[in-house]
């Protein structure tokens, strides 16, 4: 029975307590293995039933990020088309299909597949986790994030998840971010405004 | 201009690659501090306009621990009543009302406060961010978790939150994993199964 480790004062800096989410971003690529390394980190972090529900567009192109233009909201702008990669968090809403293979020892897919609110709630939390785990997977693979909600989603699922099962939840830049476009930190809630012990 | 740091292997593993959900636990106790400790890591990580909408009700008495019982469907009843520590993952649908202090330059409260659909949605969706990074905050501080969505979300609201604007969303136990309870780790999609480059 072993122990787990506890991770270090410089990995929980680089995680949480220095991290901060990016505005202006370095003129450095993020290559498509980086990209790759980062989804075989978030993979392996817990969804419900493995229903690992998340899908991701990650967009790099002048071409695709010419596209996403159009549905960003005005203030997301310039640090979104600046970024040197744009991931769309989505989910497949027909993420069950996929339960005899992710989840092999119960017929997983029935729970959901005749109960289209359930389906749908696991997708947006369990995917919602997911693009957690990939802000969180980026911080450790040596990059910043920066998380959005200010966007058409309508127009994202239009532009690039037409045809698919897949509906876009959030957007994340991703790269080596400048520091010099940082606010300063906003306040935290203490753990007594935020939580209760019983 | 610094680089971010990059993780060394040993704290991935502990994140992402050899963590697995705790089914059975060491006799051994998490400390209020540690909870504490968890929780002043997480609130570090990003939420939409800095709302941090989560709330966590952190169980630990055997009095509490008996009413959450009722609450819990069977297959997720022993592993829960054994864990030393149960989060309820909650989130506050008034969660705007703290933006004037968490959001101190803009208007924020407006955004949300007269538009109850953009709300719930905000409340979800980040309140699910911070159940995620709960998680991963949780095995960087050396615990092992196990999130659950099996169970009865208006029970534990009545028997936890009445009166107030908490509502339940799922629920993480906490403690140190006895290795014994894990079952063989299921598959995950690959890269080209779940994500796609543009």
């Amino acid at each position: 029975m072993t122990d787990r480790t506890t991770l270090d004062d410089q990995a929980l800096d680089t995680l949480f307590r220095e991290a901060r989410t990016a505005n202006k971003w370095q003129d450095r690529p993020v290559p498509d293995s980086k990209i790759e390394e980062i989804y075989n980190l978030l993979k392996f972090a817990p969804t419900s039933a493995n229903s690992s529900p998340a899908r991701f567009v990650f967009i790099r192109t002048p071409d695709a990020k010419a596209r996403l233009k159009e549905a960003l909201s005005p203030g997301n702008l310039e640090k979104t088309m600046t970024a040197p990669v744009i991931a769309i968090v989505a989910h497949d809403t027909a993420f069950y299909d996929k339960l005899p293979f992710l989840f092999p020892h119960a017929d997983a897919r029935s729970w959901f597949a005749g109960n289209p609110a359930l389906a749908e709630t696991t997708a947006f939390r369990n995917g919602t986790l997911q693009g957690a785990y990939l802000i969180l997977a980026a911080r450790a693979a040596g990059l910043d994030a920066g998380p959005m909600s200010g966007f058409d989603n309508a127009k994202v699922d239009e532009l690039f998840l037409a045809g698919t099962t897949w509906k876009s939840n959030f957007l994340v830049n991703l790269g080596y971010g400048d520091n010099t476009g940082l606010f300063p930190r906003s306040p935290r809630l203490s753990f007594d405004e935020a939580a209760r012990l019983e």
